[in-house]
């Protein structure tokens, strides 16, 4: 008897996973890769990074995911190239063959050039991204506390995010919620409530793929919680102390100890990887300019999916890098493999745009459901539900709602710890 | 009006917190400082290490439990010296002075003079070294997953575990359950249940400290989940890829790649510091030989209390390093201050053994709680209950509960992340 046809995934986020997952009756043998043993609720991770979720609510191990898929392995391999003509993935310490490759390795953060910034203003994308960032706030409350001079007091407590997209928007309100709410009572030299919250954007609103009525919105609920907001805003240099940023024609500098970066994505480099070895396009982000039904122009065994694909027929415009996008092109590929061993074709990937939202602390969101814009505390409920249900374990769910609930009654966040490299002596 | 007088608590372990909070009424200023912003529960470390507990489950930032503690403050600082003729406390980026000093900074593992073995076989001391700990076991079933040779996978399926303490005896027990129960048809290419988990004692038998009859009750229970003990064995030498142990007269070699080291325990350095400085003695592990009252003989202004103190005037055996004597002390210190501000004296420290306990896997426990010896499911409730009510904050004890109790149903462990360095290319 033939064996079935392989069907390799490269990464487990919610692209390949959700593919892995529609695959679960095909006639094919599935095989996941990923540089990491569990799958990854990005949307959520900035309430690793402010220390109300524990890393291990938001990840679940994508064996356990997969385990009771009889026709699905997971290997735990990064890959470093693939062998486009012999269909093989070139592992680091290895290689696999496959029959169809569907690559799903999403993004990373993009300093426009300026990588020497990445130590200084770290992005928020990993596991370790989070707990860096964690680090990096909590200590500044600390270091402000021990802080030798009322210059240094104010460079510990000035806190500035780069970049208001949602991922910024989310960070800046729950700096604020910490140093106004969280931290209450918890210092004797200093008050956490003075801490200063700058948002930087280069566009002229928050939010900018929102429509405009939400990013005013949005506006108007950060400038409630304390968050002052720069618009039309460019950063020109992160220093060890101070962020310089051009607006208006005019050089700004802040003095600051921690900036955080929300300001633009990368595609992952296999892309342009791929992207070499075929002549296929990729996008000035790194995303690879895909057919319609998510193939590699002239390789309808490979398929990008996710962040990592570019995909504009629908609109003209890419999709953005969201996870109800990544899951859709999942299925799509997993469906489409499916009609092709049946001898069928299918029509192109169209994507169905549910709506997209952001939180903004504490009881504030907002909601762009197509027609129907929400705001405020039901747009929150919404947000908090729809994350709730889309994450992937039921025991995540019990427990991240254990926590927030907590959190909502009591203002604490229990998972403020410093960890990893020892943040000692202070430059106080 | 004159300043109340400054009590400085170093460490805000169990007794340094429990030091500080039982001066909430005392009229002095207390200042805890901490490397960490965090109480560490200890005892559940092992949880942590084998993925069923996340680390903020178990810590609790400092601030927030002494918060409502109008006469407390917390610093973050390393001490490196005591300067007792001036009574300040010398730390890597400043001074602080003291009228009482309280020393409570614990032990670290300890490897016997053979401090090259630490990174070959990590202890388990540090949310860190927690995270290391479960990095090295999860990823040892991966590299088993993706091994070249029937040979390596062996190597990458023995884990031995160093001591028979109770963090050795309930690290085996977990890794045994972990191989046996939470892994189960996660992998394609290895039976994870076929893992070999060795533990080494060089007593002859476990948890040496418990009467025999409770020792002979955890090796059979360890028995009974798979777990090969040897006794009066001693590691002679931890190599990269095995373990060479002289038992018997015999000197043998087990090949692995994971070895996990709670073997033994010495005070932190800041003991001999001290020591030296003030000509006190310490003993073989560095501990402080205190007074009957837990100060430093000759300097009643300061204390040493838990793991740090070697106190035996009550039996004649130094008291056992666990949290109800540092706890003890902590309190005894506190009020023995009260008594001092008031012109009063007090008796010398006496400890009140209310027993010990180890858990062994899912629903097995030995507890020696003085004349009542137990064993079996109802010390396993036991150690759960007494633990769950020891946890400091109440949001933690709900969320541990959950996470237990989903565990114990479903046999699956939430936290099992490999974080941290990346752990690619594997060694085939």
């Amino acid at each position: 008897m033939e064996r079935p046809p392989h069907v390799v995934i490269i990464g487990g986020g919610f692209g390949g996973l959700y593919a892995a997952q529609s695959l679960k009756h095909a006639p094919v043998r599935v095989t996941v890769l990923d540089r990491r043993n569990f799958h990854l609720f990005q949307p959520l991770l900035y309430q690793v990074a402010t220390g109300e979720l524990s890393p291990a609510n938001i990840a679940t191990p994508l064996r356990g995911v997969l385990k009771r898929q009889k026709n699905a392995a997971v290997l735990l391999a990064e890959v470093i190239d693939v062998d486009v003509p012999n269909r093989r993935v070139v592992l680091s310490d290895g290689e696999i063959e496959y029959d169809t490759l569907i690559l799903a390795t999403g993004t990373r953060h993009h300093y426009f050039g300026n990588d020497q910034w990445e130590t200084l203003a770290p992005g928020l994308k990993t596991i370790e991204d989070a707990i860096e960032i964690r680090r990096r706030i909590l200590l500044a409350f600390e270091a402000a506390e021990r802080a030798s001079s009322p210059d240094k007091v104010r460079a510990w407590l000035t806190f500035v995010v780069v970049g208001a997209g949602p991922t910024g928007v989310e960070l800046a309100g729950a700096l604020a919620e910490i140093s106004h709410e969280t931290l209450t009572d918890e210092f004797k030299q200093i008050n956490p409530a003075n801490a200063s919250i700058v948002l930087v954007e280069a566009a002229a609103r928050v939010l900018p793929p929102y429509p405009p009525t939400l990013s005013a919105k949005a506006a108007a609920a950060l400038a409630r919680l304390g968050v002052t907001v720069w618009t039309d805003a460019i950063v020109t240099d992160v220093q060890a102390d101070a962020v310089i940023i051009r607006r208006g024609g005019r050089s700004e500098s802040i003095t600051t100890r921690t900036v955080l970066w929300a300001a633009g994505v990368q595609a992952s480099p296999l892309g342009r990887v791929l992207a070499s070895a075929t002549g296929v396009e990729v996008d000035q982000a790194g995303r690879v300019m895909v057919s319609p039904d998510l193939s590699l122009p002239g390789h309808p065994e490979i398929f990008v999916i996710g962040d990592l694909a570019h995909f504009s027929h629908q609109t003209g415009m890419p999709l953005p890098g969201v996870a109800p996008v990544a899951m859709q092109q999942g299925r799509y590929v997993a469906d489409l493999l499916q009609s092709k061993l049946r001898g069928n074709t299918a029509p192109p990937f169209h994507y169905t745009d549910r709506g997209s939202m952001a939180t903004i602390g504490r009881g504030a969101a907002v909601a762009d459901l197509g027609r129907l814009h929400l705001s405020g505390f039901f747009a929150w409920l919404t947000w908090l539900f729809i994350h709730l249900l889309n994450l992937v374990q039921f025991d995540s769910r019990i427990l991240v709602l254990t926590q927030w609930g907590w959190k909502y009654l009591t203002r604490n966040r229990a998972a403020r710890l410093i960890t990893g490299k020892s943040p000692l002596p202070f430059d106080r």
